[in-house]
């Protein structure tokens, strides 16, 4: 059985972990912390998960951890970069869902979360934790920095696209319209995450500009070899989970004539949980929903020079908490989707 | 007291005009039809009108019409052009909030309509009643082809930048991302506009090809005298209400340096129902629900060579049935807001 | 035109009082406050209310408020209790739209406030702002303690019942059964309201004890002139506004006989604002959304000594401001529903 | 493997039970049928299933059946007493998750289904599927009629008090006040059921009567021993899943003295799918989500004699397809919990 402890067990993301890791065969949860509540039983605060998880939310603290043989983080960014070094030396894997380790480039990291990184030389180290492009990597990977849920969707619809030697899409002018649901916005009370606000409304947010971007743009980036320019715009849909990005793209000549939906079934043959559509089809959160599966949709609109890509996952599983189970199983050598296989709630 | 009468009344533009021409202090209902439902009274099908519209549906004849001055039609397409004549011959205005009377190129409404229109002649005497574009226009209009929910919003988003002489944006690659609440669908049993289907979920639909398309084209390439290449997509929410369209444009050399916030506030100051919001605002569709009211944002991401414009209307009332009785108002020279003054309502 | 004043404009019982206040015709809106907004104009706060409400939020006191006729509190309990008597005495009427001026017993208060009241002489000349119950003792109020939401609902839907001189069911064991949208909880950040908490949710809270009992019981005796006891179950529905209150009772020998649906239409004959459905109706929280409309319909199920009463309001408007205006028409000797003939946004 | 069909695979029940069935690890599932959708493969219609069902649906003819082990009915009532005698006979066990065979009085079935009974003989033999209640004799049933999703939730709510021998609340005025999700509308295209009606809504409906207060009353009345009668209110909540219901009880003599909380403890004690949460909880529909979890909770509100009992029940598992899995493993002897182990989804 692999030991593993979760700092931040009282968001979501780390409730929706916890959901997945009790039913894990291969995992004991050994320890959940909460600096605010010590003490109390993690079946207080989430009653769906009774006589599931039976611990109390202790202090992260590396004695309270060092039995863990993996430590995931579901902790706002400034938090992981705090403990990683001390848990890693323990010989501990960390497995950060937060933003700590997704970029590599330090002053963006600082530029868009205000603070600065003060671990550069194991964020040098750590693995991308986007399976589906980095599986190799995640092997041996003893620090990994889990993509934030934008990235993920934009990411897996644009890879195939994008691993063309020759562009065959205009690479400087990427629109990435994206919508999620409000669990997104995480558990912590505010105003605008309220019912009285979300339902019934919809909204863009964070137009000019999203901590997402240099991430997405990074990922691109790497992939492609090229730059790639993306103006992604979040939008807030009342509904919990789901997130579903809409790419435009403007073909170039050698694009106007290729195939994408043999190109994007190609790409993604083996991968257990993407599944891309027939060409045209229409893909819901609904489908994806409580799942670690993304579903891929391919369209070429009437107006023959754009395509547009449509790609769901729900954003705490697959974008999150489910992702981080299966970079748990990469690291391992289990089967990758031990634990996750667990079909759409739908409807 | 103008007598109005309208056809098609069991719908939700229709039931949304009754809700609003029943508070109208200059106008009369006289007639309310539905074929089906004949001799019932209109507030068993909308308890919400009980006591405030105390007719019974009947059939939609001439005589049962003939001593309105106006008769509205919020009906399926192909309805209002079978019609029309007889009531504009006995000297009733006629106001289509369906979609007979949009479209200028009849070969494109065959296209998408999918049936052949019958009233050529009609057609090119009809006003298009998009009130802040066509004002003088409709002042002495006998026949009225309403916009559609989506065309209405795009437009008023795009009307400020298409006017300007010189291209201030690529007009061959105009991105108009929209998403529309569920009412939308009307208020037809379907299953994908079932509860169940719908909330929950996110999705968009009609990507390959919408019949709004072609409307928002010819509006925007009417205004601007130059073709304009719109990429459409629509998207379904679960919220009862609203439009939000996120039009992402590429600046041309012109645009770069433009101040579009002049712009827009210059071109739409003397509307009362278009609200130019402060530059870089998150317009929400709970801003204008239930209300006649477009609220509409600027916005340039650090990517600065695109723009991005929000507006959001209520699909319901500036989307139909209130643009219906502004047009209704400007016919009879009554101030443009009259009966539609109702604040949104918010929460 | 009546000078008014707002203490407490941030919350959704402030800001939809602003809605109805913006538009009434003999209304000026002399000053809104905020101790926490200063300065901020309203319309930031609150943008559907942009170019309606001209206002910045100013402290709450007196010397901001003095030039007002009448002040309108939206606060919590605690607050208007402290302000009443200076405002009183500068000839200012009082309507509390909180909690301060309800229960005539103050050991009640206490017991479900947990605050001592301070203001016990106020208290014993307050009118409790019921106006079907109350309208002739409104007419020359100071000072009004309006109805909480849930005993709006639960009083209309009884008062005919126990206006009986022999009682008609069993007083001593009343079931209220009601449903609250999230709006009830007010416009402040916590984790319960949370969109992601409340959406596709449904719950019983307060099950021990919810603080409209005491209010409940207080008018229900009031009228009946005898002991009633009230079984008060509120639950949270996953929208935005709307009471539902189920009402179960047990019929005495006298009310078997009872003929209830003329017992209500007669009592309500007279009363714009409540409407009596036919026997049997199923009524909506939708068919009274964002208007001041009560909605009342009986059943008698199969099992023939049982009786029970539906019914709904909007719990921000006849629940509390549109009810507040209501009050204010009664007070002033205008029409009762100056300003209050909005119709429900349905759907 | 057990090797199981579907009759009436197109609906909620249906669809939820194939999400179930095709990660049950003894189940081979054979064939799905529906009448109108032959040839179609099941992921058509639920994308979600893509590549975890790769059946088309067929005719339901016993040729198509015949290879089966078990064949499970999701049809409305009347379909399942069709086909029923020439499965047994061919000696297929049938599980029908409609009402063909939860009444024992069949003039009470016509009264409420109005359609005659035609296998009174075999419904003499079928076994009630509520396996908290008759766990025995479901392990040799041939035949079982599944509750209802309602009658689920309310029975497992008071069983525990009616099995005490002194009745120790007053049998005579059960209020079950309930409300439900809009799945347990079907997936059948009907305007009330349309998310622009439901949405944003409360209401309760059936209130004179609804087809689940006999087969309620029968489980009871089968139970205690003594006559119960029941004032069933179902109501309809805008969420998709759940189902909450609220039982409030009057208190006999003998009942004010007794602990209620030890009574359901020591009850439900060896049960693995029902959870009795400490005194005073407030069970959440969400806390049951898309698992087969019931959850009760007890409240003693400050009037002193009255009882109340909470239950929560997603109504497409436990209340349903769930329910149809755990009856299947008692039937085979297998572990009850298996293929059922999901964790409810929450948020």
């Amino acid at each position: 059985m692999i030991k593993v402890g979760l700092v931040g067990g009282t968001g979501y993301t780390g409730s929706e972990l916890l959901r997945l890791l009790a039913l894990h065969p291969q995992v004991e949860i050994c320890a959940v912390s909460s600096r605010n509540d010590e003490g109390t039983p993690v079946s207080s605060l989430f009653p769906a998960l009774r006589k599931q998880v039976n611990l109390s939310f202790s202090q992260p603290t590396l004695k309270n951890l060092q039995h863990c043989d993996v430590v995931f983080f579901a902790t706002p960014h400034g938090v992981c970069m705090q403990q990683a070094r001390e848990l890693i030396q323990a010989n501990i894997r960390v497995i950060d869902l937060g933003a700590d380790f997704r970029l590599k480039n330090l002053d963006e990291f600082q530029a868009w979360y205000k603070i600065p990184h003060t671990e550069p030389e194991l964020n040098n180290q750590a693995v991308y934790g986007l399976v589906e492009a980095h599986r190799e990597h995640l092997k041996k990977a003893r620090l990994i920095g889990l993509p934030g849920c934008y990235p993920t969707a934009v990411q897996l619809a644009l890879f195939p696209l994008l691993s063309s030697k020759t562009p065959l899409v205009d690479e400087s002018f990427i629109i990435a319209n994206c919508a999620s649901g409000v669990s997104g916005a995480g558990r912590t009370a505010s105003v605008p995450s309220l019912f009285s606000e979300a339902a019934e409304n919809f909204k863009a947010y964070a137009t000019s500009g999203h901590r997402h971007l240099p991430e997405i743009e990074q990922g691109l980036q790497t992939l492609s070899g090229r730059p790639c320019h993306v103006t992604f715009i979040p939008h807030l849909v009342p509904m919990v989970r789901g997130i579903l990005a809409t790419i435009v793209l403007r073909l170039t000549q050698a694009g106007k004539q290729y195939n994408f939906q043999s190109l994007y079934e190609n790409h993604y043959a083996n991968e257990f949980f993407v599944d891309v559509m027939p060409f045209g089809s229409q893909p819901e959160t609904k489908f994806v929903r409580g799942s670690n599966f993304a579903k891929i949709a391919i369209h070429q609109p009437q107006n023959k020079d754009s395509l547009v890509i449509l790609c769901v996952i729900d954003n705490l599983v697959k974008g999150a908490a489910g992702q981080a189970v299966q970079a748990l199983n990469v690291c391992y050598d289990l089967p990758e989707n031990l634990g996750l296989t667990q079909l759409p709630l739908c409807p």
